[in-house]
């Protein structure tokens, strides 16, 4: 297939008009049943079509027997049969000339037992011919949010927010954890996708895809082995600093790198090698779940900052030291601020502060007038490229937020904020959920987190200055 | 004081019957305002004495227009009063037979003016010479939740669960925060220490205190810098493997460095040589605010493994893989189970399925008996120090988390159990609420969280081992 052809199949097989469950069940032992419940629950527009032999209607929707026997042309097929019978079903695709399948059956590439590997090549073959592109096999599925497809067994998916970030992985637990953790977060979903064996759709098919994807703006890959790792980084490659790519990669351990094998079918593989991989290819690398999500949300919210000078401003000084650690051991520059900004500074606080960046507000904590104009003071320092806001309540700082709310909005993430604002339960949280909800903040619960998703920003900012 | 009288005195502190407040106030921007509402709303059960010259009455209790007009004994003095008239009060402290002294006003060591360094040597001196025990200069305070005493300017710390967790810190903002995340996380606390500048109690006093407190299980400790980390370490090595130490260190960068000699009047040193110290003196370190909770609250809930042996066991794959990445590069070992074991698990799971140690339960998902029985195995399996349970919800396994509660709560964490049980918003979040309540499972959010959590545990276990 030619590049034009497989993103345009790829394309299709995220916004299908007709999807056919092939093993779709009423039994919530089966997970044809669960695939079932996902596309109706999940509010899916176009027409679905459970095929099963043995019904004429499922969940109050009519079956076909076949997929032979629906008349009308299907653009997706979701396929939940044993693997014996799978080959059969991709002959069907082909003639019924369906350009996706989500392949959600296991046992293929990745079984201990070389007959598993000959049927993924035998199925690949089929697909090849017939332009089908495959998601899976051994995958929870895919889901489309913005179209309202949930082409998954977890019917829970279609409660995540709509938002920019796509999650890819080769693990459906880590897809699920990334989706969960972000339904928990707030982070806004594009698509979440399984790639599972990859059959025909991999990273390097998916990445191109997602560049083009008017509705993701950020990228988040999970992934532990690659049979050709080449092929992912020249796409990523060909595609630097156009949109932000994040990827978590594990199996780097001895364990890890044999589980792994028998997880995905590939070798992990050596963690340095990646590591400078990911580097030249201009994808971000991650070194957990939490911090990738972290820095795809940063990546939504925050413009991508010009260079790597960060203030740090913060309303007590032990916090501001740890995010100052973590800012210069990932190479960030606490910058001094322009002459006249330290002027204003000096004028603002008294002679006994950490006046310098990083700047210790705790002196004038109860004075909010002071506190806005050291930040907005700072905000409009063109040497300043990204700013780190740390604020955490007591009981005698209590108005300290509502004060300085107005300037944050008006700022508008006009240079990247990242905030720790920290209070007890109770407080302050409608305050920080109103200010989220603007957008004029992204909030992160510790210094060094909000340090960690700066670093990443500078990065990518690295990245998309290269490409104008 | 010798150690004996030191201890005594600081028990004194922290136990006082009558707590008298210098600087009492009733306006809302002064400190002793928030101080008065820390002490009357936290349900303190002594006697409160507000002492304020201008008045006769705060808060509706009966003020004392001094020390030594108040005709009864005080046991602890806090004060508020700007930084000049304090060594006034410490000679009324004196005149009093006061023994302890949280002292709140700041502008002694850490400002910019050798006066400032002289003044706090003078306080010093009158304070070694009337045995007085001193938290700050520069502090938010202290707070005693076992004794429902909250003697800070921020009464919402008295809303904490109580608990075995003790915090200590240089930085009032980072106790705070440490505060606000443990009371988000159910994390239940014992003491919440600012040493500020450290007149005469540092980490080297408040650690023996602390090791004889029947409250605190496991301590906290945030430090910048130390004057003379000799006395720490040496305090330390003491009580090694009787309490947990947690060690969070920052000023580890040059601005980071920089910031904390004006915060905290202390350069913070090499990072290298408290990395070496910490491990000498049995501290265990952590690299973050997060992960020195997290591992608060695993050494809170669950036994010290017995050696490093760890077994992992995942409803996924992929999170056991990034589980197992952490594992290793900890020093932790993915362990062989013992023959019985593995036969038990190989009879359970399909032969397509990564049976050995880390375990993917993947392909019994849907049936419960066999998850719980997998789990059982390896838990009675003496060769296994702790166990990492990994267990993302999925529609079809609704049930799996209600099928295996039954089994975590008969374990009880005979042997350490840390889960990532992960679920969407709703869902599971009621069961798993009630293990954690049971104390049965300690839950963190993402699998290298655990690892991380399980690999700190280890280390303690060795220094309790060392010990016994």
């Amino acid at each position: 297939m030619s590049e034009t052809e497989i993103n345009n199949n790829i394309t299709a097989l995220f916004n299908p008009e007709t999807v056919a469950v092939i093993g779709a069940s009423e039994s919530p032992r089966k997970l044809g049943y669960h695939v079932m419940k996902s596309l109706t629950d999940g509010g899916f527009e176009g027409r679905i079509v459970p095929v099963n032999p043995g019904s004429t209607e499922i969940m109050g929707i009519p079956s076909s027997p076949s997929i032979d026997a629906f008349p009308d042309p299907i653009d997706l097929a979701i396929v939940v049969v044993p693997a014996q019978v799978v080959p059969k079903i991709f002959e069907e695709c082909e003639r019924k000339a369906i350009k996706g399948v989500v392949l959600i059956t296991a046992g293929f590439k990745e079984i201990d037992d070389p007959s598993g590997d000959q049927q993924q090549m035998a199925l690949a073959k089929i697909a090849l011919k017939a332009g089908i592109m495959v998601l899976g096999p051994n995958t929870f599925g895919m889901v489309n949010l913005h179209k309202n497809l949930n082409a998954s067994f977890t019917p829970d998916f279609s409660s995540a927010k709509k938002g920019g970030v796509s999650l890819v992985s080769q693990s459906g637990g880590v897809s699920h954890l990334l989706a969960f953790m972000a339904m928990r977060q707030g982070v806004g979903l594009s698509k979440v996708v399984g790639l599972g064996n990859r059959l025909n759709v991999d990273f390097a098919e998916i990445l191109p895809y997602l560049m083009e994807d008017a509705e993701t703006k950020v990228m988040v890959f999970y992934l532990e082995g690659l049979d050709d790792p080449r092929r992912l980084m020249t796409a990523a490659k060909a595609n630097k600093g156009k949109k932000p790519v994040i990827a978590i990669k594990t199996g780097n351990s001895k364990t890890g790198d044999k589980a792994s094998l028998s997880h995905t079918g590939s070798m992990a593989g050596n963690h340095k090698i990646y590591e400078g991989a990911f580097r030249q290819a201009g994808i971000l690398h991650a070194d957990s779940i939490e911090s990738a999500l972290d820095l795809a949300q940063a990546l939504v919210i925050c413009p991508p900052p010009k260079d790597n000078r960060i203030a740090v401003l913060t309303a007590q000084a032990g916090p501001g030291i740890a995010a100052c650690d973590v800012c210069e051991a990932m190479g960030l520059e606490i910058h001094p601020f322009k002459p006249e900004t330290q002027a204003i500074i000096n004028k603002l606080l008294p002679p006994l502060a950490i006046r310098t960046n990083p700047v210790d507000m705790g002196p004038v904590w109860l004075d909010p007038l002071s506190i806005n104009n050291i930040i907005e003071t700072v905000m409009e320092d063109s040497t300043i490229d990204g700013i780190i806001l740390l604020t955490t309540y007591a009981s005698a700082n209590l108005e300290l937020l509502a004060n300085i709310s107005d300037l944050l909005i008006k700022w508008n993430q006009r240079k990247p904020l990242i905030t720790c604002l920290a209070s007890p339960p109770g407080v302050w949280d409608r305050e920080v959920a109103d200010l989220e909800k603007t957008g004029a903040i992204f909030n992160l619960p510790t210094p060094e987190r909000t340090a960690k998703a700066m670093a990443g920003l500078c990065s990518y900012g690295v990245l998309a200055r290269e490409r104008d």
